[in-house]
């Protein structure tokens, strides 16, 4: 058995590694149009900002290493031209002497990934303009910034990567704008969780340029850059990063006849098979099924597209093995802060059209308050009306994220409801959680809400009512919503006649668990009321300034 | 309805606030003997070591508060002496004054916790010799060291508290000497992962006198002491910390006439009853099964008793509410080091008969090799050999070790497999973890195993058999297993004719990953071969010392 892997970063390097642990006698050629295999290109943006300092750390596996442990045949700067079905072939063109050959395959793999967008404005292929995708890119942007010892940059696009570049920018001494198109960055989280990354970016000097693309790029004199914005914006820059988010590189399928899905992404079954049944398909060039929504999506992430190669690998060798689909966990870290989110998002939600789902917000500390150096996390779990099945989460905060949102990830894949965070069993010492774990403590309040023990309002939903503060009066008088009125927690029982029994009664605090406790001596009392979820601190998150 | 709460802290507390919020009109009265109440036990050991300056940050809640904001009547140095289940009341006495009143009661509940083990040896009540459960105690520790300028301490007991107590004894400049009658430290866990943690203690200076137990205490004259041993060991102490375990507070119950369980504890159905209808009992007093293996167990942690607390009220209060039973998820951190657990360890499924298991030890990295700071973890996970259900894993490291144990004790809370660890999709950048994760580099291990893609091997099996070494010669000359061969895994397919036919080949290399593809390749070639689990980084962890 003959086969051939085209692409050899994650996807491609992970079937072709498993596929010879599970055959040892099939012949296996694995191509890269660039000059390496199996790279580390989540860590280009910190090989760029210097964190990691040799180029030969992102080289996690070579050729020799594919050839020599593997026998697997690995040629770098080799591009695929063109497949033929029914010969069951491949042309193979060699990037730097244009020369072609043609090798048969029983099975073929495709693993191209996503290429950086690159819109055809004015000014696109002006020097200093760059993506970040491999090896060499990254190289080419630490020469750039030292020949010109660039002082000011500009990031198009807010996503993981276009953040993470801003990061390391400024861990260089680079001035960084970020230019995005959306009033938020990371379009994957819901744009209140966002502003806690803007705030932060903000915080350490970032420039946000948000709800305004690019218009253009031209030369504005010494070998700088003019960023030129739709609002009319022109923001200076020694050096461009282009991080608008990537396409699936869909060429090969598209002109071999393989069937796309509506994504744009190459179609497989979930044996990573294409629509010609010799061809598989991997990575982040494939539209895979959203395991929350089972909408087909296209999800470029390093884990999925590794697993994605296992599977290929295990199905060409005569197993049965199935990809369940993806859920789209992902962290990004900037300037200490990490921000991570898991499953579906609202905004995911409403655009299907899916109105079964209630959400809450918590800002808990990372471990128990009475041990040094807690530090807030905000938190959002979505979950299912009707049954409490976790739909998804997202959270930020400088301690403790990615154990929180991977503990939810692991309850959404095993398809649990709120039900099994308010009752999980996770590490408790006072350096590490609480007695009750901010993941309990979003299971509780979410079930508090489903057994209607405490009914809940947003800060943007709309509602009309009677705005009870419960805090202090020094927490009151130190900043609060407009004509809500105080009334403390610890009086609220002596004090009940002076509020309504004819309008809805919508309670907060600072967080949430005080208003938590008026809501229901309010409620057992006969009140209409209704906790506003996350107190002042999420009324802070969705609409910053002064309260 | 009044209900009368016996026992303030973690599931007394718990329960007392919970009914409240349910029910604003039942009568709550909380005694505990003690002079605070919902304090938080898990710091004291920080208190001790100054980490947490203030004794007042450990009392997490007074009982003004919960006078004020719960209207709950609370006694403090309160004794419940006495139950009448006939006339339901129940006898407290002041402490202080010897006062005693007789209360009703329509419910009542026992949250009275356990008691530190002072066994009645010679000495053991001599001046000097402290057990850690209250915030007097604490103080008196502190008190004790600062008058007598402590320069030594024994703590008798290598469990989490004990070894707590060592850390923060070292921080105070003292020199710490842990006599443990078993012959490893934290019980809990299965020897040679305990084994790590005893290596990290040594580095930092704490004597371990494990296998030995305490004989008696004497004075040395000065005001010091010695405690004396089994073996005939006195070793000098200016300070003991008694830290042998705890026993369940039964004394009111079994007076009551309440069943006891086999194992000691009050013993309570799933909605946290007693025997006696009327009567609830929660917290480290009682009995509670075993998620796992389904048996009885004592299990004294926060979490647990929080929530047996609540599901105590829920039941009061007329909800059918259930308790899922106890994983033991606990963690300790010693000097920098995470030591974790969840599930059943090896040792008690060997005691209990059940051998239908497997077990697979990794030592990944705490996220990606090539981001700097990655620190080594170990991790072993067992899961039952006939359908890969997870039953419990163990890890210990300096980084990441909370979060990995978490998400797998979330897999086993919902019954999941190493086949569900394989498939995990949690958080990934280079900083916080891997493309494969160290949870699903150990399900794709076990799967492995269970698949028969690796048959399986560990150093301590007694197996014989022709030992390979595949790692590199540099390797191998640096130290290696008695009689192994060294046959560098990128050469053995050429060398396939220097292994025996005729006998099994037990493979290993560093940490197990070339050891797997060496053993994938012998398979397919016909071999009997092993992979001997975890490399020679747990053959370190099993057999200390230069190998």
């Amino acid at each position: 058995m003959k086969v051939v892997i085209v692409g050899g970063v994650a996807g491609g390097a992970s079937c072709a590694a498993r596929l010879r642990r599970l055959d040892e006698k099939a012949e296996i050629l694995m191509v890269d149009q660039g000059p390496y295999v199996s790279f580390a290109n989540c860590g280009l943006p910190y090989h760029v900002g210097g964190t990691i300092e040799k180029e030969s750390s992102l080289l996690v596996a070579d050729e020799r290493l594919f050839r020599e442990r593997f026998r697997i045949d690995v040629r770098t700067r080799c591009e695929a031209t063109a497949i033929s079905t029914e010969t069951k072939t491949v042309e193979l063109k060699n990037v730097e002497t244009g020369k072609t050959c043609i090798e048969p395959y029983d099975k073929l793999v495709l693993s191209p990934g996503a290429a950086p967008i690159r819109p055809p404005l004015s000014g696109i292929d002006l020097p200093g303009i760059f993506t970040v995708r491999t090896v060499p890119d990254a190289r080419n942007i630490r020469e750039w910034i030292e020949a010109r010892s660039a002082k000011r940059a500009v990031v198009v696009g807010g996503g993981f990567i276009g953040l993470e570049m801003a990061e390391n920018l400024v861990h260089r001494g680079i001035e960084v704008t970020v230019v995005e198109m959306l009033d938020q960055v990371m379009p994957p989280l819901d744009p209140e969780i966002a502003r806690l990354v803007e705030q932060h970016l903000e915080k350490h000097g970032v420039k946000l340029a948000l709800g305004d693309a690019v218009a253009g790029f031209q030369e504005s004199g010494g070998g700088a850059l003019e960023v030129l914005t739709k609002s009319g914006a022109a923001h200076p820059a020694d050096i461009v990063i282009l991080a608008i988010g990537v396409r699936p590189e869909t060429s090969l399928a598209k002109q071999t006849g393989l069937e796309l899905g509506g994504r744009g992404g190459i179609r497989v079954d979930a044996h990573m098979r294409t629509s010609n049944p010799d061809i598989f398909a991997v990575g982040d060039a494939v539209e895979v099924t959203d395991f929350v929504t089972g909408q087909q999506t296209l999800i470029p992430l390093a884990g999925p597209a590794n697993r994605q190669g296992r599977i290929a690998a295990d199905v060409i060798a005569g197993r049965d093995s199935r990809y369940r689909g993806t859920q789209g966990t992902a962290i990004c870290g900037v300037f200490g802060l990490a921000v991570a989110s898991t499953g579906a998002s609202e905004k995911l939600l409403v655009r299907i059209g899916d109105a079964d789902f209630e959400k809450i917000y918590i800002n808990p500390r990372s471990h128990a308050g009475y041990y040094p150096g807690a530090k807030m996390l905000s938190m959002k779990v979505i979950f299912r009306k009707s049954d409490g099945r976790l739909l998804g989460a997202q959270a930020a905060g400088e301690d403790g994220i990615d154990k929180r949102i991977d503990a939810i990830a692991m309850a959404i894949q095993m398809e649990g409801t709120v039900y099994d965070l308010e009752e999980a069993e996770l590490c408790y010492a006072p350096q590490f959680g609480g007695a009750k774990d901010p993941v309990n403590f979003a299971g509780m309040v979410a079930a508090d809400v489903l057994r209607n023990d405490m009914p809940l309002s947003h800060w943007n939903s709309g509602e009309a009512g009677f705005l009870l503060d419960v805090r202090d009066p020094d927490e009151f008088s130190g900043g609060h919503a407009p004509v809500a009125i105080n009334i403390p927690l610890n009086g609220l029982r002596e004090r009940l006649g002076e509020l309504p029994r004819d309008r809805e009664i919508l309670v907060y605090c600072h967080s949430g668990q005080r208003a938590y406790y008026a809501t229901r001596i309010l409620v057992q009392n006969g009140f209409a009321a209704k906790n506003i979820s996350g107190g002042i601190l999420s009324r802070a998150i969705l609409f910053p300034g002064p309260q």
